[in-house]
């Protein structure tokens, strides 16, 4: 049995990761590929009960510290329950989010710095990596009249314009520094079209 | 103001901790101390609902990765918002369990190392050590009938004897390791015999 490929969606609110992870696994769907769609932070039993402590309660329920071990340990759950299962047994493995989010959502603030993050993912998921990543990247405007068109945000999206920017910039520099692993792609085009883009940004294992 | 004092009680299931920790701080009450008494996993409120994560559900719920990492999380959560705020206003805090509970329950186990557990404590708890800890030890036999006297034990302590007799090991080679923090109490001796060995431990402070 070939090991299946672990694929990751990353970028700020409202770019579009959820409807993409849907349209990429109906086409690899349809290319008879065992696909296995997640999120993060959930994805197993014991990280949707950590999600819930992430997610409820005002925002300053949590130090910058506690936040980014509990995403920690909801990660370890999921990479140990959910993902390294399907990876075994020939699955691809599709996830809106991973530890690059808590790079770019906790890394540098509350004393936290990106190689903490590091550390404790390879405590928790002994490093794991996504063998590709797609960086969703849309516009301030396009970002903003999505958010809009959804009616909101919730507690880890409820930020700031500049905030926004800066997690952006963030994800671009990750991106920049691993040029391998991830591709950048332009999510203000139309659906259809992304899609295709992260199509041929898989075509090596297609 | 004068930072207080940071003192832990560590061991196995029924040594006496939560018993010397009452005596203690009605000792220090007595002298006019500031005291705060809490416990771990818990002892402020994000940390007691992971405590509620991790004593609730099967022997198998959280794989080893994961649940270090949740003690990890409660931990920080209860050092940012109970033990650091204590000892800047001048309390003397007294602790039922603290990291070193992790390092001889979790090290070593589920490729888990100390090394892990200490770095995971540095970046949720910037490394707080207590100023002193006692390690409080009895005999396997006395051991077994408190255990037995009390009924039963939790999801944490129902392990066999060889398992008890190893984290006893383990506790005391940590004491060893670092003899200006701990001081090894015998805990077979009456209450009242304990407390006052404790206070001695103490007396550099009084």
């Amino acid at each position: 049995m070939t090991r299946g490929r672990f694929i990751t969606l990353e970028g700020g609110e409202g770019v579009g990761k959820s409807t993409q992870i849907r349209a990429l696994a109906a086409a690899l769907a349809a290319r008879d590929i065992d696909v296995v769609t997640t999120r993060e932070p959930g994805g197993s039993g014991g990280a949707e009960a950590i999600r819930t402590l992430l997610m409820e309660g005002s925002d300053d329920r949590w130090d910058a510290r506690s936040e980014v071990l509990l995403f920690a340990a909801a990660r370890a759950d999921h990479v140990a329950r959910t993902i390294r299962p399907a990876l075994a047994r020939g699955a691809w493995v599709l996830c809106d989010r991973f530890v690059d989010s808590s790079r770019a959502y906790q890394g540098g603030g509350g004393g936290i710095t990106d190689a903490d993050i590091l550390t404790l993912h390879g405590v928790g998921s002994e490093g794991l990596l996504p063998d590709r990543t797609f960086l969703l990247t849309v516009s301030p405007a396009e970002a903003a009249r999505r958010l809009a068109a959804r009616g909101g945000s919730d507690r880890m999206g409820s930020k700031p314009a500049d905030y926004q920017a800066r997690l952006a910039a963030r994800f671009v520099e990750m991106a920049e520094a691993e040029p391998e692993r991830w591709r950048v792609i332009d999510a203000d085009a139309p659906a259809e079209q992304v899609t295709a883009a992260i199509l041929a940004g898989l075509a090596e294992w297609l």
